[in-house]
């Protein structure tokens, strides 16, 4: 049994917040023998190792929990997260089999499929008895879904749907389950009903026979090797001229019936195109759940060794001067540590919006692209950290953060990619930043002085907590700070709140005035997107401020209160050093002073200096337990 | 044949500096074939090509080009490291097998050994006859080599040493060549004489019989799989009491002779120690080119494919639309390219300072010194970039930079440990800082105020640059842009030089202040090194500062105008990004106007723009023939 100390438990279920319960029960039962690939193993058994493993967890119960299992059955939506989020514990290969077999296949079955969809293929997926593939890139579209070229083309005389690949950029590629186990795939295509177009709809076609032989018309290939998840058999498509019954058109957001004619329940073309695309949001939900899992087992196995690795013997110090003793290394690990907690905030929020939206106790189209904004850019934020952080914490271990016996090479390559599938981050940005843009034409679309675009900056971005009672905490902090801005500390609360929101409402009034500008100035020398960097920026700082306000609505729902002053200090950190990796934007901008400005490295590095002493309960607080870090040099040492 | 354009050509020669004409012969005979590993092939047979392949490169003449072959033989230094930068072009574990082979464990029989062992070694060891291991490493002791724990002591009974682990944390480990090829060892240790110690000196210690089999008393180990460089046969040593003949101890500068009687050349045990860490210098020498290289690799791997992809079409862009167009991705890859040629000019000098000292055209304690300060900084600064820049160049290719097949993850992968190997890069940038502090004290040990401490700065950082012709161009270009601060445009380079050695030498002062009056304060609350950090901005503010200089030398030293033109805007866009990424420090600092600060950004962006035609040319320049890139999305493309 794990033992933790006391501070560590409260500090656990502080940063597991409302799902602490679910969280804790998975933990108790996840099955933790072999949780780890060997990293010696070549391709192919890892590839048969990630299927072997995911039944393992499937029948333990963990993998498909949530998952429906027919018509009848609702999918429980808390579920359906913590159960993913609970197997990046463990080979992330197998964490993103689950999420292709389950979240991407399945979850377009239940979610574009309807009632004999449900109850022909559900119980199957669930059980890994049907293996399926989610065919939705395209070699030459990866983030332009809606200029796919593959064919789904309605055929009156027999009844049939044709799937076709009609040229080489129309290959699917990267997908998972696609080059060995897979026997159906949900494809993306065009629907053509007779002279109609009706833009990228579902359907369900099987690829391989039950000896694993290419379906006639279908041509699977194989991506083979890769910088990381090798247990995952990603592998391409192609169709000529394919042709699947009627009835495996996911239907319920676009049907053709017998004779032939298209019926939607959505009207504007547009609108049910990104509903369809709604299965986007939870994976990426989940994609920055399992990144911020992977970050913090990292970051476990980097200040376990930090707090045991002895750099030489001293005087008055019985264990010696350990390597998280130096400020250097403090630096390297504790802000990372911050950080982490403040995602951890910050994803429970998002979680808790997913599951407000999935239940329908929040409605409305506002709500749901609030949720897409929230979920692109913490899937950004997130899966930017969690690479950087796990390389740090490689350094961090010098020669023996590279041996992959020590848990954290493997780890750092397999979560690479997690920085592009799902959504490239640099495109999710700009998504959030076009929503942010879209908040500001929405409300003052007919007004244009600058002005009202000052104005208007201060209602955007607020949706998040604006029904939570943190929203009131953080308003009042905020105006307190506001009252006497030279006289209160860099670690004034309401004042780093002020900062990060000033900053994320300044940037995008600044864009907006530069794009409204440039409509009457002369054409750009043929670069694109002249101003990708500056809604780049715009997204990032309102994704600073959200995680912000995350953390101190999670530290206003904590109840210990020694895990509350804890989470205070731990808090200032990540605000503090936020703060100072942009001071050049605040000075440039007159909202600090040089003094101020220079304070915020001190205060950082007196933070860390207090939170030293509690590192063991901070790393214990992430929620790993030290048994499963797969770490060779913790057993040692 | 590689074609190029003539501007691309114009780039290489000049970036290839001084070594113009050796680096292009090696590139004529270079053998490409199986140059990079099959990275699907297990550590075993990846161990076993990395030998195979190393074989290929000796007898082509590359791999042991300017090592010497026996007493009489000298090495040619230039050829020394043009050879080993070279084997960069192909997989990185051959390129380090070869660093332990000739650079570590030959350099340490060149450099600490005399005639009898040259005569009796170096021939084997070029032609890999005889393969070694460079034992300095112990399981307690990564950075503090002088607090190693194997004993070395010396028996008048028999006339031999007695080569000995006293502890389990005096295991060697991380040496390649040990868990498997190595048949010798050069171990390092306290030479113990009697009652006397004399400190760390180096042992010939054989290993392993003909058959591969551990000699008496010695026990190898295999450090196993690890995140990358898995070509390279890691493992550990121990010595149980090993004997082995007097002649083995290298004796350059320490000798034990029949009677037991210790001499050197070197009085001071001190200086002692540290000449015989010289091979650490042209190790990282080398790491940082290798470092330095793969990073051009990259770079020339994603640029290639961002002008190849297509995003789509559009009227009046016969290519359509590129990645390369997108500003978001100009800033993703040209910053990058430009930092590469910044560090390929800093390499260039750091070579030139490395032959002078090693053929005797410059000498001196302080030249020594200052070359060894060089070496760490310029080494911690291109490992830092190369792993930066190769996870950009992965994103920046999406879901194809993730495919090993397409030549990124494999670098990134080998890539990453040069950041910790031949020195941690923290250690290192503290060692730097401690060599700036040491010119200091040096210069002005008996002065104390504030006023002297900033008249000392000036100082300091100037040597790299102060007998070339370069020197008195840069002093002239910043003592004019001094005269009219206000009125220079952040693209004049007289300003840019001004701001780097502005910087370097406050934060230098403001360290060297802080711990004068740290002296009278309370001790610490128990962080070691409370300046651990501002020393690492000292470090990196000073190799900044070289690095631009080295950049306005090798544009000096360019002949062709249109070479030299595209080089000061590449110039631009390197000394701008870096002013850009601190512009908070010169701000707080009160060096630049908010205004100013702010110019910084356009700036870049119209840098990026302006040099996104060339991309082609600067990628050419880079140096790397395409068809070595060993990329398959740019054959398909």
């Amino acid at each position: 049994m794990e033992k933790i100390s006391p501070l560590g438990a409260e500090l656990r279920v502080a940063l597991d917040g409302s799902f602490a319960d679910r969280r804790a029960a998975v933990r108790e039962v996840f099955p933790s023998e072999r949780m780890h690939r060997d990293p010696t193993i070549s391709m192919d058994e890892a590839r048969q190792y990630t299927l072997e493993r995911l039944g393992v967890l499937a029948r333990a119960g963990v993998a498909a929990k949530g998952f429906p299992r027919g018509a009848d059955d609702p999918a429980d939506p808390i579920d359906v997260l913590v159960a993913f989020e609970a197997l990046a514990y463990g080979d992330l290969s197998v964490s993103i089999k689950s999420g292709v077999q389950l979240g991407l296949f399945g979850g377009a079955v239940v979610n574009l499929g309807t009632a004999r969809h449900h109850d022909a293929y559900l119980n199957d997926i669930a059980d890994l008895r049907l293996l399926g593939v989610y065919a939705m890139t395209e070699i030459g579209h990866g983030s332009d879904v809606s200029s796919l070229e593959t064919t789904i083309t309605w055929d009156g005389a027999t009844g049939e749907f044709i799937v076709h690949s009609p040229t080489p950029s129309a290959t699917k590629t990267y997908l998972g389950n696609a080059a060995l186990h897979g026997t159906m795939a949900v494809v993306y295509g065009q629907l053509q009903v007779g002279e109609e177009q009706h833009g990228v709809h579902c359907i369900l076609v099987p690829i391989r026979d039950a000896k694993g032989r290419d379906l006639p018309g279908v041509t699977t290939g194989d991506n083979g090797h890769k910088g990381g998840l090798v247990g995952i058999d990603n592998g391409t498509l192609t169709f000529d001229h394919v042709r699947v019954p009627r009835t495996n058109l996911l239907d319920r957001y676009g049907s053709v019936d017998e004779d032939g004619t298209y019926a939607s329940p959505i009207e504007n073309r547009n609108k049910r195109f990104f509903t369809m695309l709604g299965t986007l949001v939870r994976g990426r939900v989940c994609i920055s759940a399992g990144a911020g899992l992977a970050a913090r087992r990292g970051l476990s196995i980097a200040t376990r060794y930090a707090l045991k690795r002895r750099q030489f013997e001293a005087p008055g110090r019985p264990e010696g001067v350990l390597l998280l003793d130096y400020l250097t290394h403090q630096r390297r690990l504790l802000p990372g540590i911050a950080t982490a907690y403040a995602l951890g905030f910050a994803q429970n929020a998002l979680n808790e919006t997913l599951v407000a939206i999935n239940t329908g106790a929040v409605s409305g189209e506002r709500e749901q692209r609030e949720l897409e904004s929230f979920a692109a850019g913490l899937k950004a934020v997130t899966t930017r950290f969690a690479n950087d952080v796990l390389q740090t914490c490689r350094e961090a271990c010098g020669g023996a953060g590279y041996m992959s016996a020590n848990g954290l090479t493997l780890l750092r390559q397999d979560t690479d990619v997690f920085a592009t599938f799902e959504g490239d981050n640099t495109v999710l940005l700009q998504l959030v930043a076009k929503g942010l843009l879209g908040n500001y034409r929405e409300a003052w679309g007919q007004l244009d002085n600058v002005g009202t675009a000052v104005a208007t900056a201060r209602l955007v971005g607020r949706a998040v907590y604006e029904r939570t009672p943190a929203r009131s905490v953080i308003d009042r902090l905020v105006a307190t700070a506001r009252r006497t801005p030279d006289q209160v500390s860099v670690l004034n609360r309401g004042w780093q709140l002020w900062m990060f929101s000033e900053r994320a409402e300044h940037i995008l009034d600044s864009l907006v005035q530069r794009m409204r500008a440039a409509k009457n100035n002369a054409a750009s020398n043929g670069t694109v997107n002249p101003f990708g960097d500056h809604m780049i920026a715009a997204a990032r700082a309102h994704m600073d401020r959200v995680i912000l306000e995350s953390f101190v609505a999670g530290i206003e729902a904590t109840q210990d209160p020694v895990a509350k002053s804890v989470l205070n200090q731990v808090c200032d950190l990540y605000a503090l050093s936020v703060l100072d990796a942009d001071r050049g934007w605040f000075l440039e901008h007159n909202m600090m002073s040089p003094v101020r400005a220079k304070a915020l490295v001190v205060a950082v590095n007196q933070r860390c200096s207090d939170l030293r002493p509690r590192a063991t309960a901070l790393v214990e607080g992430l929620g790993i337990p030290e048994s499963w870090l797969n770490s060779e040099m913790l057993r040692d040492a």
